[in-house]
């Protein structure tokens, strides 16, 4: 059940409207990378989150902050976007949201899209959801960082700067939740690998270009067991397809499988024990 | 340039056609998480990568295989949609691929839905790009765990092993190539989190729910200098927002700064060592 | 800002799960007349009202309430979707929600489609907003209904029973909203419609058709002024296209125009005097 | 079956193009409350109203009518688009429409975003279409008055005028519609609402925030038998759940129901009888 | 101006009710390439066709013509859904039009995508037009043959023998409008391609693949002056991009230069003679 | 499968960067004539091609090519985008680039639309398909000319000029590989139209418009056994629907149903002869 409290999580304050940097705004609002996108992720990914309610706790927390400041950055881009409403030349920095929106914050982003859930990455696997926030947030902050870099209005970098603060706080605690299941990097879900052309790293870009570009060397090709192959097509001996035989069991999901379940979870009925998250310090 | 060698990456044989896990293969080659999304997002980070060549090869390499299974994909759906052409309840499995596309395969989901690039995580931030990516390759790689679960084709399930296979190749390789850039992992971007509110973990969802859900304790409030605190609704201090004072520049960027540029890099002018990756083993 | 009370708002019990069910009720999560839309179109709506501050109080609770209502319906739906997770039959009923998203609730609507932000309607014109949540709130009434009439579970019917009744209430309150503007019903914004045109009922449809279909006559061509005029090319003398000449300013914007301003409403600076709503019984 | 006579309904005449301003046209083609929505809503709406061939014609007259203004819209936003054929600057406007579209009309609106059905409300429930088309029509007036107010060219001026007048006429027969069913308004569909529970106008926003919004007191919390219930997390009751038991048919569908019938309609073969709807005059 | 009369244009007459058969005919309907894409594509092309109102005429008819088909398949479609609104089990060939729609008909296709203006094809350059028409019809035509091989109903038969033979009459007109523009084929707009490598064919895709693929030869690579090219890669010489040298003008624009011209056509002031249109018979 | 050769197929060099033609260019990236379009379409359609190895060939030759192009074009557009990295005025040129992409390329068009599968025409039948790809060439000459008209810069002309070529170049390919089906123009399929209806042109747009519209005559009313009808609204004689009498097989498919088969063709039991495509000269 949701309560709405009346007061901002953070105050806006602003000087001149900027309509231009408004729209920009947008992408926050309404954006890919947005609020809502970031709002909608978690706590769906939470209201499924049956077989594990100590994490679930966490993506509602994260989920339900992150509507609270949909509406820290509503209440800024309104703010930029009020000379929309009376003054035809700023209309046409945004005609859609003054045509249609009367001037006001929509669910789009700063090139007039309507927000759409295929932005979400919700899988209902724990460990590949906690990745996609962790990617989540990373995005968001880039983005924060970027709409600051583009004002020099002290009031909207304060917030801005609120915002993308926040980002990291999160991309803390959703590492520390994935590294609490004390699950090897590269176990996923519970079928493994096969082993041998898990470890071969295909070189399918070859050749010189006109910008420098070359094959190059790095760790990607190297580390965790990798090693280099070559293309048939450039003499090299292709992958080890014919390593390839059946489906292996046996990853290891780590300790989301031991946490404490809905009644509701298709777990429920044979693990009832209660987690015991460990909460060492870092 | 590209180049298309007729031989498929891995050969497909099945066994018995089956149309409704042939309608499910769709989510990998027009879903969300499915081969071109791969090959798209890899491909145009690569493209847009022109301040670390290296880390370039490695885009256009992973972009380019994701092409390839792509058009393994297609060769698996083909045959499991075989009946669709002549069959009208196999058709009832797919309408829209039946009706419309003549039984053969297309850029849709296993509910047609058309691919849009909306489904793609691209940023020009290489290491976030980087963390979307490690991200995505898991979400390929539970998605084809389901599938292999879904069917008893001995020929279906070796091709599908063999393409979640090297998804975890890829978050290897992805892995590695964002460990190499030496960076703090909660440094994105150049601008820095405000001290002090960057670490308090806000408490948003309280109370108790009918199955078993509560406010719960676990490392994601107390690690990386992270503490909880309370909302001024449930009795807490709420979040320390008068620290908030401007921006702060600073962060890290690790290797990349460093990195090989091509000409039309915005950094190339600044910086024209050759990029030394280190390539020590793991 | 939000608060999350772990609490449904409605406890939700369901006997047998019913996959195909559970399909359909995603119309009422991620679809077009969902509560999504309803969160979304009302609180959007609510921030945006800034010249009417008792309104937006309105449409800040209703808009809260449906947040809380998509988790009543999401508990209802995860709980129908249970057997996706381990039966491949039951998986048919939806591929999608099954092999990409674990079996869990996503924003889709019953064939899968995103939802999207075009389902709204949010013109920041306080009356016109009303009216399309008077109507948004019937569509949802109807959509609970032939929910209900699919299903024989009496706890999933109770569950659907809560949730249509409260449209209801909705629908009172919006309409009480706006007739307490005290507005002609049809005058919208500042700009009068021409006189004598706006009284001519086009009949644009005529002949007999095979079901019956014939030129009828009722009371919408001849209420509130109205009288038919047929086309040109039946022999009438088509619409009175003359009448128009330039814009005429003048319509009567009701009670809203004195409600208490926020200071970022562009009419704050002009008034200040605190909004008496008359609370009068109906 | 449709016919086009090649005169347009209004003739349309402008002074000097402005290309910013035919984009802005562009939301009453191609956008969410453009004719075409209009227009594709109401004959939809009427095709499927097999139970009311009365109301149906009505539906027809005003869907086809709305085509025909969908034209008048096309011919003034080529007039305004005129020079993004020839003019580099011009074309910054819409480069879309000038690279893609020849600097011609195209369904899309002024953001550049492709007509979709998802704006069109359709549920074959004769009173909630009507109360839909409403709302619709009261949208659709407000774009055409924001339209008259960025614009200064009388002949532009008059086309929108008459546009905007016709949106009223329409309102008034939707409105006659609507009430000739003389229907109960809080009556939708054949279910009733749980007595009790349906009239408790739940608080959930409360507080005070920083632009003078506190708890407000309004008629929406007590007309038509309404009271305000205050949530238990504010210290309130709540709603009261355990008024819910099944469901309670009974509901009053109007006039509808004696409507004349298609041989189609499911009601057709139990009501044969003429529809003899009253037209008294208001 | 469009007019609507209420007869259908060919009288539908079905047997029993086909309810996942309806589903299929949704594409025809709101599909990809249904009538309504069709209505749109030809009308607004001759909308904008400013330039030659002889062949806006013919756009404008056969536009005109679609929309009347989309109302005849929209009739079956309903007669076909029926059983819809009162069998769950009829329910679940299309949940999303019996709850959402009431079980009428709506632009959506058989997997519920909404219809989108992303299907049409507009670009404003007559001949490229009529060769987007040509192809247009033939996708129709092959939709409705598939259509009818999915059913055995003679009613249903016939209604779609009705539209399918309609398509190859507009295939014939569009044809011959394009053929009388007595342009070369090769000739678009009025740029000319760079002359050498605009004749070469470059074999891209080579190798052998497991189902017989290999290289293959045929008048695609040595028609209308082409000869094949081979890549560097596989040590051919390449494309000889060293032709090209700037922009060519003198492209062959056809009889459309002489066309009559609407007064807001922009080349109206240099041509006002009317267009005399050959009639030779074929 | 695919290898990426690290040199451009074209080498793209300019001179100023110019913000607003970056983002015109976008048209072709990511838009929905643009090279992915083209790239996707005929790969896919290629793939499924199973009935004609030889035009399959075809398909990925081109299909392979586009990809190419695709990477030129991402080339031209970030170096023409360069600026909004680092420059606010810049920006406002593409704020969905700048701030969520980083100045980067991706799959949008020029007004921010992510690229949709709906763009492709892919019916699995062969000469169809080769018409929607004339046609979709045709359009990508025609919108690569108006990119050149809209700029200055010699490197940017012969870059586009370039990829202009090669659309002709595909055009004839493609017209080639449908000609030497040897098929009748207007024969699809396997199903005939009905004789006599098929020739009749039904002329439904009549009257005089104010920019002088009326009802002409063309080759289009009596080319290949056509002859206008006119509508009985308009005192004709109507379509003759009589004629219409079940479907009637015969079709001729040409060529292709003698077509080298993969194993996986339906058609591949039943003919294993090798295809012996003709190979003269035009």
């Amino acid at each position: 059940m949701y309560h709405h409290v009346k007061k901002l999580m953070y105050t806006v304050n602003i000087g001149e409207p900027d309509v231009r940097f408004g729209n920009m705004l947008l992408e926050q609002f309404g954006g890919a990378n947005g609020e809502l996108a970031a709002a909608m992720q978690y706590t769906i990914q939470g209201w499924n989150c049956v077989d594990d309610l100590a994490r679930r706790d966490l993506l509602l927390d994260i989920g339900t902050e992150e509507l609270s400041h949909l509406e820290v950055v509503g209440a800024l881009i309104r703010m930029h976007l009020k000379p929309l409403k009376t003054d035809r030349e700023a209309a046409e920095a945004d005609p859609l949201v003054t045509i249609a929106g009367g001037g006001g914050v929509a669910l789009f982003d700063s090139k007039g899209n309507a927000w759409t859930a295929n932005y979400l990455k919700i899988t209902g696997e724990l460990d590949v959801d906690l990745r996609s926030n962790i990617a989540a947030e990373s995005r968001a902050k880039i983005v924060y960082e970027r709409l600051i870099d583009h004002t020099d209005d002290p009031g909207t970098i304060d917030t801005l700067q609120f915002l993308m603060t926040r980002e990291i706080t999160h991309m803390k605690s959703f590492t520390a939740a994935l590294e609490s299941l004390e699950k090897n990097p590269f176990s996923v879900g519970m079928l493994k690998p096969t082993p041998g052309i898990v470890d071969e790293y295909f070189n399918a870009s070859t050749g010189k270009g006109s910008e420098g570009d070359q094959d190059m060397h790095g760790p990607w090709q190297t580390s965790f067991g990798l090693h280099p192959v070559d293309s048939e097509l450039t003499g090299g001996q292709g992958l080890s397809v014919g390593d390839v035989n059946g489906k292996i069991e046996g990853e290891d999901r780590g300790k989301q499988d031991s946490g404490q379940k809905a009644p509701t979870s298709p777990k429920a009925a044979a693990s009832h024990k209660l987690e015991t998250v460990s909460t060492k310090k870092r």
